[in-house]
């Protein structure tokens, strides 16, 4: 499927001289949104994921449908101050400033498989961050999904070592 | 089967004298989670849903898996600056202070059936809100959705007329 046709370029946002991809027209129609989820659900499948772990918010849109599909868990990875028990805690670089992100204590279990999910790689920072938090815990990251990569940032650098698919390329 | 099992009450948060109900265990435990989206996929389904559209960011984690279930689309409600394209917006009271809710122009052609999902019926404010939101797109808002409703803070008050379905309830 040609998905970047359901990809709006907003140019200069977040900030002058950005060019955003906009996934939202792409989860507004559902045979668009579920041949992706699919493309994920497969590769999730060949890498026998217990666990599917995203970043908010747009990693929700895209890691949920996967392990409702596989009908195994999701872990939200959030700023902080937002999960309301015991966290652990990593400090990351992102495209566009620095941030926190969180992911409660028990959310994952030693040993188990996790799958990250995201919209968009980018510079990979905040990737990098997901699976440092993955990793304190015991967790095994099998494999890293995305919709959209921008080659031209080398965020998949950030990833040596990992697996990672992404269903669209921008260079 | 007995959702309350797997969500954590925690006390005093976000603020003191608030018991906090977190899904986040409820997440984590495939078959529960799967479980609970399958009963909105249910409902959805006996009203002929066109689209899902949940606010940021625990209403993507209950409707974008009904989105994929149906095949349908999702139209994400955000917090003002995170949509990058033309939106409308409505300032909205919530259980913890205010803020402004943002839809994109384009989320919701004229005439849809929508289905509006979020984790919590709380006040009624962000679903209010939310609603306002798809009516002034000309949607049609056909049910709304939530894993949990907290029976004493009169919530329903809000959504009086329209139809609602909630898996728990705490008195």
């Amino acid at each position: 499927m040609d998905y970047k046709k359901h990809i709006a370029l907003v140019e200069d946002w977040p900030k002058e001289g950005v060019q955003f991809k906009d996934i939202t027209p792409l989860m507004d129609n559902g045979p668009a949104y579920k041949k992706a989820v699919d493309e994920i659900v497969m590769y999730a499948k060949e890498r026998d994921v217990d666990i599917v772990v995203g970043p908010e918010a747009r990693g929700f849109i895209v890691g949920c449908p996967v392990s409702y599909a596989l009908e195994i868990g999701f872990a939200p990875v959030r700023k902080e101050g937002k999960l309301p028990r015991d966290v652990i805690k990593v400090d990351y670089g992102l495209e566009y400033g620095k941030d926190v992100l969180t992911i409660h204590k028990d959310a994952i279990k030693p040993g188990q498989r996790v799958l990250i999910t995201d919209d968009l790689l980018a510079t990979g920072g905040t990737i990098e961050a997901t699976i440092k938090l993955v990793e304190e815990l015991g967790g095994e990251v099998v494999g890293c999904a995305f919709l959209i990569e921008l080659d031209y940032l080398n965020g998949r650098d950030k990833l040596e070592g990992y697996d990672v698919l992404t269903l669209m390329h921008y260079e």
